[in-house]
C-alpha cells in the first residue's frame, strides 16, 4: 500500500483493511477465549505451565479483557472519528490553520478519554493516562515517567547550554552537498550490509523501498524497511536507514520457536525504539562507525572523495535546537518528546483542553528549546499521533533513548572492546549480544522487568546522560 | 509476493496463505449459507428478485453446493499433494526427467478424478472432465469443445500449410536486436498509455512490475500487471504487456455497482483470455496499431530509428511451428492448446494413463505441428497446469481465441471504422464498445450465453479462421 499501490486503489484498500479490522475485532472478543481462560485458571494443575506458557496466558487474557471491556459502539465510533480527524489534520496542516482540526480532534480526544476511563478500571492503572500508555509501554506509570523525564530534562538542558556556550562550533556545510538519489541508494546498501540486514542475496530476508515517511514492517524472515531520499539532504536517508534497520534486526531475531505466540512478539514500543536509536545514534553517529564506513562510502563516487572523517563526524553531531521533532539532533530530540508527554498528560488529566494545545505547545518550545513557533503546522500539528488518537505513544520515543543508554553501559561491561569491533566493520558480535540480551527474549517480560534483567538496575537517566556528556564534551570541547 | 518479497519470506508467506485458504474454505461451507439459500428458494415472493439478484443467488448456490460436496479430507489431501507435485515438477523439469514427477502427478490426478466424480453428480455434467472444465468455463461441455476444436484444427492445418508452401517468407532478424531493458520499460509505458491503462498519473489505477512469468492481479481501481524483460528478445515484453493490459482493462471496467457481488466478477477464463488476446493479437499485431505506434516508439532511442513498418509487421507475424506454447505465434498457438485438451480429455476418461503422457504428447506434436520433442522439459513438462492439478483449464486459452474472432466480427458490424481509430491512436472508442459489450456485464451470464448476447450467434470457429486467413493471406501472399 505505501510503496507500490496505484493511487486510485486507496478506497478499495481502505475497505479491505476495514473489513479485516472488523474480523480481527470479532475474533478477539470471541467468548470461547474467555471460556478457555477460565478453564485454565480453574485447573488445579495450572502449575504444570512453565513461565513462558504462563506469560502467554497472561498476555492473551490482558488483550481479551481489554477488548471485551470496550463497547462495540465506542470502538466503531472511534475508528470512524479517527479517519475523519486524520483527514482534517491533513487539511489543517496544509492550510496552517489549527481551527480546521480543532473540533474533530476534540471529539476524538473525548472518545479516547471514554475508552481510557474504562481501561483504567479494567487494568487498575493509577490514572486514565496510564491506561493509554500501557497499550504501548506496558506497566509504565506516568508518575514514574514524569520523574525520569524531569531528570532527563534537567540533564539535557545543562548539556545544551554547554554546547551553546562552547567556542568550538562544528560546521555542517558538507551536509548541504547535493548527492544524487542513485548514489544514496548505493550508500543504503552499504549500511544494510554492515548491519547484516541482508537485502540482496538469494536468502535475503529484507529489502529497502521508498515512501514518504520511513517505516519498518514484517517479522522473522520477511522484514522490510523504507526510506526517503532527498537529493539536498543526503544524511536524512542515511540515518533513517540505520534507524529502520535497527527496528528490522530486532524483528528478524525474535525467537523463532515462539512464532505466532504472544511471547514471540517484541517487548514494547519503547524497547523497539531503544534498538532503532541504538543503531542510529550510538552506533551510527559514532566516530568508530564512520572511520570504518566513510572510506567505503567515499569509494562509491568522486563526489564524496574529499569528505574528511573529522568534519563529517562533527557535522552529523551538531547540536541545534529546532522546531521539528523528526529532524532533531540526538541531544535535543528527547526534549521534543518530553514536551509532548507533558502536554498529553495534562490534557488527559483535564488540566488543559484541546483548544489550549497550540498555546501550550508554543510556550513550551520557547521555554525548553528557545525556539519560536510561527505557525501550528511547524508546531502542534507536525505529528500524526494525536489526530490518530495515539495518546500515550510519544513517551516511548524518549524511553527508548533512556533504555539504549542503560543497555550501552551494560555492553561496555560485557563487551569492553565493542568500539574496536565497530571500527573493524564487525557488527556481528554486537548483534549477537543484543540478540541474546533483548531480541530473543521477545515479549517474555514487561519492559521494566526486561530492563532489570539486562542491566541489573532500575530505570534511570544517568547512563544515557553520561553517554551524551562524554561524547559531546569531546565534540564541543568542554 | 511475486514482485517484491525477500526470498527468505516464502515459508512465512506460504503459512499465511495456507491459513487464509483454510479460513476461506471454512466460511464457504458455513451452514448459514445453505439455510439462507433454502429460505430464499422457499419464499413465495421469490419472483420479486430481478435477474441480477437471481443470478447472484444462483452463483452463490453453485459455489456452496460444490464446496460442501467435497469431503474435508479430500480438500486437504489435494492441497497437500498439489504443493508436493509442483515441487517435484520443478525438479523433474530441471533434470529433464519425467520419471521424477510421474508418481506424484499420478497421485494428484487420482485426487482430482475423485473430486471430479463427486462434482459430476452435483453439477450433473455429461462427463467427469466436464465437471472440471466447468470450474473455469461454466456450462461448456467437452463434447462441444471437441467439435469446435476439431473444426479449428482443420482450419489451422490448412492455413499453416499455405504459409509453409508460400514463397514469400517474412524475415524476423530485427527481432533479435539487443534492446536495453531501460528502453523496453519506456516502450511498455507507451503501450499502456495507448490502451488507457493509467500507470503514471496521480489517479493511476495500475502499474507494471517485473516477475519471472507475466500476470495480472487485482480489480476495479487497483489492477496491476507484470512483465519480463529480455534484452535479446524485446518483443517478448511488448506482447506480454499488451496481453496483460487486455486482462487489466477487463478488470478495471467491471460494473462498479456490483462490487463484491458474484455478478461483479468476470464471466469466465475463456472470456478473460478473449480480451487479453484481442488486445495482444487483433489490436497489437495489426498493421494499424504499429503504423501509429512504431514512429512513437522509434523516437525513444536511435537504436530503433531504422525499423520499417513493413519489416516489423511481417516479423511479429511470422508463422513457425514450435515446441513451447507460450512462445508460439498467433496461428499455431491454438494447436498447442488443442493437443493439451485432447490429452487431458483422454486422461480423464481413462483412455490413457499418467505414464502415457510423454509418448502421447510427443506423437501429437509430431502429427499436428510437425515438431520433434527431444526431451520432456520442452514437451509434456513445459506448463505448470497439470502438476498444479488444473485439469480443464487449458481449453479456455483456445476458446478465448474463438470468442475474440466472433467479437471482432461484431465490432466490424457495429464500429466499421475501428481500424481507422487504431491507426489514429484512438483505442478509447473500442474500449468503450468492449466495456458495453463485455466488461460491464460482469458475470451476469455463462460464457455461451454472453457470446450469444454479444454476437447474436452460436459459438463457431468461422470468424476466427476468417480473421486469420484474411490477415495471413496478405502477409504470405496466397
Amino acid at each position: 500500500m505505501e510503496t507500490k499501490m496505484p493511487p486510485r486503489g486507496i478506497n478499495l484498500r481502505s475497505e479491505q483493511l476495514g473489513l479485516l479490522a472488523g474480523l480481527e475485532h470479532e475474533l478477539s472478543i470471541d467468548p470461547k477465549i474467555g471460556d478457555m481462560l477460565t478453564k485454565i485458571e480453574k485447573n488445579p494443575d495450572i502449575d504444570i505451565l512453565d513461565d513462558s506458557q504462563k506469560r502467554n496466558v497472561l498476555l492473551i487474557k490482558k488483550q481479551y479483557v481489554e477488548q471485551i471491556s470496550l463497547p462495540e459502539n465506542l470502538v466503531k465510533e472511534t475508528a470512524r472519528q479517527r479517519i475523519l480527524t486524520i483527514n482534517k489534520w491533513k487539511k489543517a496542516k496544509a492550510a496552517k490553520d489549527f481551527s480546521i482540526l480543532k473540533k474533530d480532534l476534540e471529539k476524538l480526544t473525548e472518545l479516547k478519554l471514554e475508552a481510557a476511563r474504562i481501561l483504567k478500571d479494567v487494568k487498575k492503572t493509577d490514572t486514565i493516562y496510564d491506561a493509554l500508555i500501557d497499550i504501548y509501554e506496558p506497566k509504565m506509570p506516568s508518575r514514574l515517567i514524569s520523574t525520569i523525564f524531569s531528570d532527563l530534562k534537567e540533564g539535557l538542558a545543562k548539556l545544551i547550554e554547554k554546547c551553546k556556550s562552547s567556542k568550538s562550533k562544528p560546521g555542517y556545510s558538507i551536509l548541504n552537498r547535493k548527492i544524487p538519489v542513485s548514489l544514496q541508494r548505493k550508500i543504503s546498501i552499504q549500511l544494510a550490509r554492515f548491519l547484516e540486514y541482508d537485502i540482496d542475496s538469494e536468502t535475503a530476508g529484507g529489502r529497502i523501498d521508498e515512501t514518504e515517511h520511513p517505516f519498518t514492517s514484517g517479522y522473522y524472515d520477511d522484514v522490510r524497511v523504507t526510506t526517503h531520499y532527498y537529493e539536498k539532504k543526503f544524511i536524512s536517508s542515511i540515518f533513517s536507514v540505520l534507524h529502520e534497520c535497527g527496528h528490522a534486526i530486532y524483528e528478524q531475531n525474535l525467537n523463532k520457536s515462539w512464532i505466532y505466540q504472544p511471547i514471540g512478539a517484541f517487548c514494547s514500543l519503547g524497547f523497539h525504539e531503544s534498538q532503532s536509536r541504538f543503531v542510529e545514534n550510538i552506533i551510527g553517529r559514532s566516530r568508530e562507525f564512520w572511520s570504518y564506513m566513510l572510506p567505503r562510502v567515499s569509494r562509491l563516487d568522486p563526489i564524496l572523495h574529499d569528505i574528511e572523517i573529522d568534519d563529517f563526524y562533527s557535522a552529523i553531531n551538531t547540536v541545534k535546537p529546532s522546531k521539528i521533532r523528526i529532524e532533531a539532533d540526538e541531544v535535543t530530540y528527547s526534549l521534543h518528546v518530553i514536551i509532548r508527554f507533558e502536554i498529553e498528560r495534562d490534557l488527559m488529566e483535564g488540566k488543559i483542553t484541546t483548544s489550549d494545545l497550540p498555546e501550550v505547545w508554543n510556550q513550551k518550545y520557547n521555554e525548553y528549546l528557545d525556539v519560536q513557533i510561527e505557525n501550528d503546522t511547524e508546531g502542534v500539528m507536525q505529528d500524526t499521533h494525536w489526530p490518530s488518537g495515539a495518546y500515550g505513544y510519544f513517551p516511548t520515543y524518549a524511553l527508548g533513548n533512556i533504555y539504549s543508554g542503560q543497555i550501552l553501559a551494560c555492553l561496555f561491561r560485557e563487551v569492553p572492546q565493542w568500539k574496536n569491533h565497530i571500527s573493524n566493520g564487525d557488527f556481528h558480535t554486537i548483534k549477537e549480544w543484543l540478540t541474546r540480551k533483548v531480541y530473543s527474549l521477545g515479549n517474555l517480560n514487561d519492559p521494566l522487568v526486561l530492563l532489570r534483567k539486562i542491566t541489573d538496575d532500575e530505570i534511570n537517566v544517568d547512563h544515557y546522560l553520561k553517554y551524551l556528556n562524554d561524547k559531546y564534551s569531546k565534540l564541543y570541547g568542554f
